[in-house]
């Protein structure tokens, strides 16, 4: 029921700069993320959730590919890709932002590094935003160059990730606020250091600049991280949950207009700069939406693993929506879940019938995040 | 050494209409493409291969996704994307063509489908093109909509697919050109069908315009094939190295340039056309190329599988290319592969070393397509 299957591998399936590490460190099961296999279970997807919220875990999260942008319309160009407002964002910083289309649908949902006046990374989820951006700046004719460079996050997440920054890096690391990096090295290994990552237990994100050091720096930081139990994690598809970090490709795709998503506070539809999502972004706020992603509560025993494929949802027998992502929280003691669910039917405490693989249950629509 | 791993399900994985069927047909191990689920083993790489050389097979390739294309410059749009002259592209044909950037590079390299004037469908390999060709027509401000229909192929291939079409569709299928398509159904599902597929056994593609009937066309096709001893089968890594088929993101990829490849038949730059890549390529037609893709005959004990990962190409110990696709042929009895060779090294019949995961081999350059 969970849903597991053999791939066969080939070099179109990238492999990362810490595949040999992460295989060395025991990783039993992997998705495709970019096109580079990215694992997602070592011990258990329990044992490893419980690792990453009660110590420390390290992440191959290289598939979370970087699409670098400079040139002179640089900074015009990311303003004219995204909804938010950019014009506070400092050099050193970085900001979550939805990326749309001429009909407001969500590209993708980077962070945008900005690591210059006019040089930012996108840290992407899974599409090929290099195809977008290099297509969508060709059309324009803007002073723009694109590329993927040579970078893979590596993720060091949970509570006690801070103390062995600290002794990895020294006291400063301490000072980092959300979002801001850093540009350093470690024992001569380029690295931008950011307080991130994709989940809401504490962390560091190190992007990696040499790819040929993938798996001397996976190896320094296991070592340092031995006196605090430091296990291989990866992205927790419970605990992402659990702190409502949506996924593009399951909670949204290119169909989901920002607005049905509950981050309004990364959407400034009236911001100074020209984006190309304004006309369609602007009707859809005046129209109202149609359906809402949200969060939902199921009840009956628990699951015994997440969403393979999305699930119907129903009130009185007629579809009004569907489960996209899910999992049984050990920590809430709750089946929880992120759906789309039509208007009419999606305010917080209605009542709606889940189709999941266990049998039909019963759920209630709530706020997400749900701790 | 073949490589495989374990991955785990989830709704961003798509499932492809046919999906439950092939597992009822004992589909063994896939791959990710397009972000869908594609089905790469049934019995065996070897016994699927012969199944599909001596007799017919039915292929899941609805990952092959097709990017439509509409609008009143469709057409202009549709020659601006490729260096290949469609003006003589009719309606109810097919070209397989590149889709370059605008250095040359290599976006995509799909069949591009002619429905009407200016309705186009391009049946892709694996990346985003749908971002590409959105983002482009953004820029430009052309009269396009570009979309993902609801459209899935499936592939019959093999020497026996042309009877076994036969009694499916009637005699007409016969008079079918290859890469000519006709809009069509078979006991109500709407179809169009097209003489081709990815491989060179002779077949055709039922291109599936209705998800919600891919398991009753599935199962309609198989029962048919029952008289000629049908097999469930893929894209087979041996037979399109054999065949010269390439493959995008293991034999090419954004950083290949058109020119490199063999295939200047697809490629008329000086067509009359406006396209992005017309500068790009004249410039390295006028340089001449710094690499070709070429054939390997690579020498010793056959091989154990594919491969996972690029394999080192030398010449007295210099690093001079990159082995992409690698299968040991049972037909031809040698090892077969595909590489990116720098000048220099790659005239018909030199000799290079080939660092393989079977240690180093001795290799020599040959054409493509073997056999």
């Amino acid at each position: 029921m969970a849903g597991n299957l053999d791939i066969t591998l080939s070099n179109r399936l990238r492999k990362s700069p810490y595949y040999e590490a992460t295989l060395r460190s025991g990783a039993k099961s992997f998705t495709i993320y970019n096109h580079m296999l990215m694992p997602v279970v070592y011990e258990g997807s329990d044992e490893d959730y419980w690792n990453l919220i009660n110590n420390v875990t390290l992440w191959d999260v290289a598939a979370e590919r970087q699409v670098e942008i400079t040139g002179n319309d640089a900074y015009r160009f990311v303003e004219y890709i995204t909804p938010r407002d950019l014009s506070s964002l400092q050099i050193g910083q970085g900001k979550y932002a939805l990326i749309t289309d001429e009909n407001g649908g969500v590209v993708n949902d980077p962070i945008i590094l900005r690591l210059g006046e006019n040089h930012f990374w996108l840290s992407i989820a899974d599409n090929d935003v290099l195809l977008w951006t290099r297509g969508l700046a060709c059309g324009l004719g803007w002073d723009v160059q694109i590329d993927e460079p040579d970078v893979s996050p590596l993720a060091i997440q949970g509570p006690n990730s801070l103390p062995l920054m600290v002794d990895l890096f020294g006291d400063w690391v301490k000072e980092l606020k959300y979002f801001f990096f850093k540009e350093t090295e470690l024992d001569g290994i380029p690295l931008i250091v950011q307080r991130s990552g994709w989940s809401k237990q504490g962390g560091f994100e190190l992007y990696l600049r040499d790819g040929a050091q993938g798996e001397r720096l996976w190896d320094m930081v296991m070592e340092a991280g031995k006196k605090y139990d430091i296990k291989p994690g990866s992205p927790n598809n419970i605990e992402r949950i659990e702190s409502g970090l949506f996924s593009w490709g399951n909670d949204m795709d290119l169909n989901t207009n920002a607005l049905e998503l509950p981050l309004e506070k990364f959407c400034q539809l009236d911001k100074s700069a020209e984006y190309l999502s304004r006309d369609a972004l602007h009707k859809i706020r005046s129209k109202g939406v149609a359906r809402k992603v949200v969060g939902l509560i199921i009840d009956g025993k628990a699951f015994d693993g997440g969403c393979a494929s999305t699930w119907k949802v129903s009130s009185n027998n007629k579809t009004c929506g569907k489960v996209t992502s899910a999992a049984y929280s050990p920590r809430l003691k709750k089946n929880i879940s992120i759906a789309t669910i039509d208007k009419g039917f999606n305010a917080i405490g209605s009542t709606v019938n889940v189709d999941s693989p266990w049998g039909s249950r019963l759920a209630t629509v709530t706020n997400i995040p749900f701790n």
